[in-house]
């Protein structure tokens, strides 16, 4: 290269508070060069012998609630102040940990919101709630107050290099019962580090089944706006599809495509996999287009669409995104009470499991 | 699934203005089918008898620009409005095409607006100028005016389909000498369906190669927020790389990452290529911070960092951006000016290629 390739004493910023982490690209460089030849590297790329990044962590243990929330002084108090914040009753809890991935290739079209909100709210009413986000631009962290720059263990480890889930967790700051798994910049590499890799669809998977979900209901997968290994990844970790789908022209360009893909990850690799949850957003009530395509939503998806629709006045602007949770920020606002009334839905979804299963 | 899946009959939403086009879902499903076996489907996943879309399309002649200007009433006329519009001379045009790959797989850094931007200018000044759109999103598609929903012919059909780029090819709507190979959301999938085929890394440049730039001055790539195989694409078809750098907490983040995927590219597939250009954007004058970043990209790139600072000012919302080029929107606006100053740095750098080559 005809530029001065930065080295890693040349470029740290650290006097100043700007940061730059480079341990991991000499790392980063072997496994593409794997991917770089052709595509016969498939035991190469990742190094079986673990993690390379060997910073300490504590994994973050996610406590149990109580079967009966009133049975103890804190969790009347907190059954107290979720009533306080929420209006209203804790909801109901899922028999067992749904995963569920937020998806489609659309950019805009309000994934990050969606996860973040619903996450947010289903936290506040009471369930123990996982954002793994699985977007290397990292708004769901963002949103969720957790630091996801380059060197903080995050989903990259866990896909890359055999991290256990269990170390990159951390609590959001909003609120209690609300968990992220953070995602840095690295992880715009993982979609060709991982194409040599031996299983590469089930890397997310494989680290969810060696992951404790048992004190948790709800793990929500952010996925960026692409069909790559990343989605693919969630889509084969996931038992449900959460597809939410805007309001506007062309909104169902691409959806035949993914669908496509979730039936093919079904078919090889995971047959419990539905489309489960369809959500409407960007729905601006003065326009006859809006109430159009959501009629449509409707006759295809039937009852998987929520009653909710999210109103245009959510601000979902995904990139540079400097996203918040509504439900916290602004909890009367319209998209508030909207995302309350979506993830209410879903907590009602999972009563009427608990009561089948 | 548990959904019906759309049929094409259903989907239509021909009569309410909504276009859902599904012709390639069948193709699409096939090659993803291809891809999520394993690593090892190196011949399949693309029809060599070739493209399945045979849609006609005509293909755009670009015209000829007479080397010296000044010899026709047509051409003089040309220089005038240039003249006018442009406040100057037309500028120095190249010997030869240059390809330039605008990367970065940060998103929210401007290559989208740094490419619409520098592409407008360019052609205001007596340049021609195609921007290939290579993210899946069409923001850069919409900034120029050119249609880009499924069904139009587009840069998925030239990498999966072997379209060739020419039939892809359309005038922006803005002004002459400014075209664009638009991207659909088709895109999205490429980066899986290309994972099974061979030389997936040289289709772009392959479709470059194929197609007669002997009238271009510039291609500008704008790639997606990621190091997927169509940043590689992007990298293996270029011979230079323009790298916008956000002056901001965390600007460098990923960037020894894309610094060395090129230098793979370079060693593997590509000798020529190396980063010709590095502009800063996002500058806010006010902070410390700022010059604090542009002082240190300096330091690390040397002479390959443009004078030329792109003010925070200018709007760079990639998604879900309505971008428009601001050269023709708003000439008078401070992101107008610096654009069109780099632009002319380019254009330097052009004719400084001239008298040496």
């Amino acid at each position: 290269m005809s530029v001065p390739i930065m080295s890693e004493h040349s470029a740290g910023y650290g006097s100043r508070g700007v940061q730059v982490h480079e341990a991991r690209s000499e790392a980063s460089n072997n496994e593409v060069r794997g991917t770089l030849g052709s595509s016969g590297h498939a035991a190469q790329g990742l190094d079986p012998a673990g993690p390379k990044v060997s910073r300490e962590t504590s994994p973050v243990v996610i406590p149990e609630i109580p079967s009966n929330p009133a049975d103890t002084p804190i969790a009347r108090a907190a059954e107290a102040a979720v009533g306080v914040r929420g209006g209203g009753q804790p909801w109901p809890r899922p028999p067992r940990c749904r995963i569920m991935t937020i998806a489609n290739q659309k950019g805009g079209v309000g994934k990050t919101t969606t996860a973040v909100n619903l996450a947010a709210s289903l936290a506040q009413h009471g369930s123990r709630v996982l954002v793994l986000d699985l977007d290397p631009q990292g708004n769901a962290s963002t949103a969720l107050d957790v630091e996801h720059h380059v060197g903080v263990p995050s989903v990259y480890d866990v896909l890359v290099n055999d991290r256990p889930l269990a170390e990159v967790v951390r609590p959001a700051g909003e609120m209690p019962g609300l968990y992220c798994a953070p995602a840095t910049i690295d992880l715009a590499g993982a979609e060709i580090e991982l194409v040599p890799v031996v299983a590469r669809e089930l890397r997310l998977s494989r680290a969810l089944k060696g992951y404790d979900t048992s004190n948790l209901d709800y793990v929500l997968v952010d996925c960026p706006p692409s069909l790559g290994l990343l989605t693919l990844n969630a889509l084969v970790a996931a038992e449900e599809v959460l597809l939410p789908i805007q309001c506007e022209y062309y909104a169902l360009e691409g959806v035949q495509q993914l669908l496509n893909t979730a039936e093919l990850v079904r078919v090889n690799f995971n047959p419990g996999l539905h489309v489960s949850t369809v959500l409407l957003t960007m729905y601006d009530g003065r326009t006859r287009l809006a109430s159009d395509v959501a009629d449509d939503v409707r006759a295809h998806f039937g009852s998987s669409v929520l009653s909710t629709i999210i109103p245009r006045s959510v601000r979902v602007s995904e990139a540079p995104s400097r996203g918040q949770s509504v439900i916290a920020y602004d909890p009367a606002s319209s998209g508030a009470i909207a995302y309350t009334q979506a993830a209410h839905e879903l907590a009602m979804q999972s009563a009427g499991a608990r009561q089948n299963g």
